[in-house]
């Protein structure tokens, strides 16, 4: 899988290109980080690539020029063998980005993620995406931070780079009921050494030994967690 | 505004810690940031600070003593005027955060965030917090991104940092309705210069300097463009 990230601030990436999970699937050969300069692509001697907004307002406006050019430039290089291509634009303004999302992007060979001003980029652009992802309803300085959560989220998911198993029981894992349909709970609580932390003990129940006794625990206990912190999520399936 | 925040990745922040926003927060002398290795905490000659958990499973979790360990040392420095000092947990149990929280966030003196692996913290450091956020409905590797996002929303909402004006126009801007009662909107399309790029133009409304007309039009693409994208928003307010 290739991931091209377009943005005025590469240098935003130095540390998230050395992370643990990014450096091992590149070990790996399941990644590579493609990391392009939309400054680049702006022309003439200002390399302008932001303007005020037509209609009036405060901020700066990205403007289309700098940034479809890197993006055709971008989906040229793409290898003959990609043959699944996605483009997005990430905004507070796009479909909200979920684990549903992540991994369906494992599918794509390459992901194009394009970062600008968060409070704005000029309209025009979107037409030119396969979608827009907000990482949630907040704003940010730019997309920098909502693309590495993005290429975090897949890139942990490649072949390898995740503990066996760890992937089916972690946060936002599904429950079938008996009608057929899913719950997504989130995660049961975890404990580690040692059993008594200062005074505080770990339940008993996961001192136990009885497996049947301890998934019965889990299962309640994530059901609790989620009614208590996320109801909307118990709302959604109904 | 000081923000804390203890991590087992230090060097994951060092890109973050030298960007735009954060810099010019620091200049202007609102912001102090700063990176605690919890792994610094940890005791014996291995410095552990994770381990399996109790009940079986994959993956390892971090463990309470680096961290709650590392959590008083930072309490303690807290400077004596910081009267408001708020701990929150990086977890995608968490509640989710939003613009609102970034907004709140904003009176707090000192603000600790708590990064981990993003599948499992030992339960236990929860009793030791004010709160749990949770940045989306995706895994991650680890909390670092997630604090980088609270830290930033907050960032640029300081004095001096925000350009005036465009706090109240972006995106998640509110609509008062007759009724008293508020709705929270996604922004409406923006457009800079060209006016006609390579055909595609800007619509003509934004051109015809009547203001009254583009507020008009900005309020209707704003709700549009929200029930379009984000129903759950015009749901909610109900």
């Amino acid at each position: 899988m290739k991931i091209s990230i377009l943005t005025i601030c590469p240098e935003l990436f130095d540390s998230f290109a050395a992370s643990h999970v990014i450096r091992r699937a590149k070990e790996l050969g399941q990644l590579e980080l493609n990391i392009v300069d939309i400054r680049s692509y702006a022309k003439g001697s200002y390399r302008q690539i932001d303007d005020s907004p037509f209609g009036g307002g405060n901020g700066l406006i990205l403007r289309c020029g700098p940034v479809l050019d890197a993006l055709a430039a971008v989906l040229q290089e793409t290898d003959a063998n990609a043959n699944r291509t996605y483009v997005a634009a990430l905004t507070p303004s796009g479909v909200p980005y979920s684990q549903g999302t992540a991994e369906s992007l494992m599918a794509v060979d390459h992901l194009v993620l394009i970062c600008g001003h968060y409070e704005g980029m000029d309209e025009r652009i979107y037409s030119h995406v396969d979608g827009l992802i907000s990482i949630g309803d907040y704003v940010l300085t730019g997309g920098e931070l909502p693309a590495m959560v993005v290429a975090d989220s897949v890139a942990r998911l490649l072949p390898g780079n995740l503990k066996k198993g760890s992937a089916e029981e972690e946060s936002f894992s599904v429950l079938n009921r008996e009608d057929g349909s899913q719950l997504r709970l989130l995660e049961y609580p975890q404990y580690t050494q040692p059993a008594d932390f200062r005074g505080e003990k770990v339940p008993e129940v996961l001192l136990s030994g009885n497996h049947e006794a301890i998934r019965a625990y889990r299962q309640a206990e994530a059901l609790r967690i989620t009614k208590e912190r996320r109801p909307d999520l118990l709302r959604d399936s109904d």
